[in-house]
């Protein structure tokens, strides 16, 4: 009845939680951007610095929420701020989703428009509804409907892939249904919503 | 076992959904601002000219998910922007949310605090464990996990209230306990998310 079908599989399609961190070396080219980024000289960056050094296709920079959701999962001490090391991570995961995103823009738009996320969602292993996908590219696309962002979309998918997780593990025996207490219910949405 | 004691009441603490939408006469001062606010001389206000307009106690402008879950709120048309007569209730909206954050802002810091977070919680009716209270200031501060603004503080109660709401109509017997699909959860998950 479901399982990846309408679950979401995700399975090499989209970069999935953050790797595991084994402390490595850092390459050069990321130090120096780390150092670019790092305005204030800390030794850490925070979301606003992230900001600062991201742009997406519409010239724009990435959203708050896509900045404090990719510090968040690599900021292992939840100091709010990631170190190099903590960085390095994240331009490889950044660049997973830039490429999956690039994958996904069939017309090579810079962005991804109505069919191009039907097709994206249905290959991560979603059943949707064409509503649902209208619906979803209005809460990105607030003004004109018509289409995401890379940071938009990376957003958007994080926030379906955790969904999709805690739905999971409340739905043992895979039935499609759970049924969840107020409280629980309320710390998976608080906590799942970037 | 619970109804308004662990689920929320609001009624009189915090301010509700939008109000009622009838046409009203924009007082000369709302005019002035939202002139000043439409920086493009649109006759319309977005998200971003909203945000170059509201600044916190901490002297920074309100988040972006602040200013887009506000817009949102008065935008009956979804076109992402508010005209003068939206924005005259926008305004109204705003001041009831500052009216109740300084009262809930005991000690007068220009935040609210976790016993302040608390107590706030408590009086709107829920019953919250510490553990989820300091997981709600963390969730906000993310550097300090201390306190939380005004506009964090409205973003984080308006989600506490549509979560709490979703999960009421869907409650019919006030158990505490839903069994939901997961489509269903999804898009609550989706749409109530800011
Ligand atoms: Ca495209
Ligand atoms: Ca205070």
């Amino acid at each position: 009845m479901y399982g990846n079908q309408n679950y979401g599989g995700y399975g090499g399609y989209a970069p999935g939680a953050a790797p595991g961190m084994g402390p490595t070396g850092v390459s050069p080219d990321v130090q120096q951007w780390f150092n670019t980024v790092d305005k204030d000289r800390s030794g850490q960056i925070n979301w606003e610095e992230l900001q600062g050094a991201l742009i997406n296709g519409q010239g724009k920079n990435f959203s708050e929420s896509a900045c404090k959701l990719m510090i968040g999962m690599f900021d292992r001490d939840k100091t709010g701020t990631i170190d190099v090391n903590e960085f390095q991570q994240l331009f490889t995961y950044i660049n997973q989703w830039l490429a999956v995103f690039k994958n996904y823009d069939r017309d090579q738009s810079g962005h991804i428009e109505e069919s191009e996320l039907a097709q994206a969602l249905q290959q991560m292993g979603f059943k949707f509804s064409p509503e649902f996908i209208k619906f979803l590219i209005a809460k990105s696309d607030l003004q004109h409907h018509k289409q995401i962002s890379v940071d938009q979309f990376i957003v958007l998918c994080v926030q379906i892939q955790r969904f999709t997780e805690a739905f999971r593990v409340r739905d043992k025996e895979l039935k499609g249904v759970i049924t969840i207490a107020f409280e629980d219910f309320l710390s998976v949405a608080i906590n799942c919503s970037t």
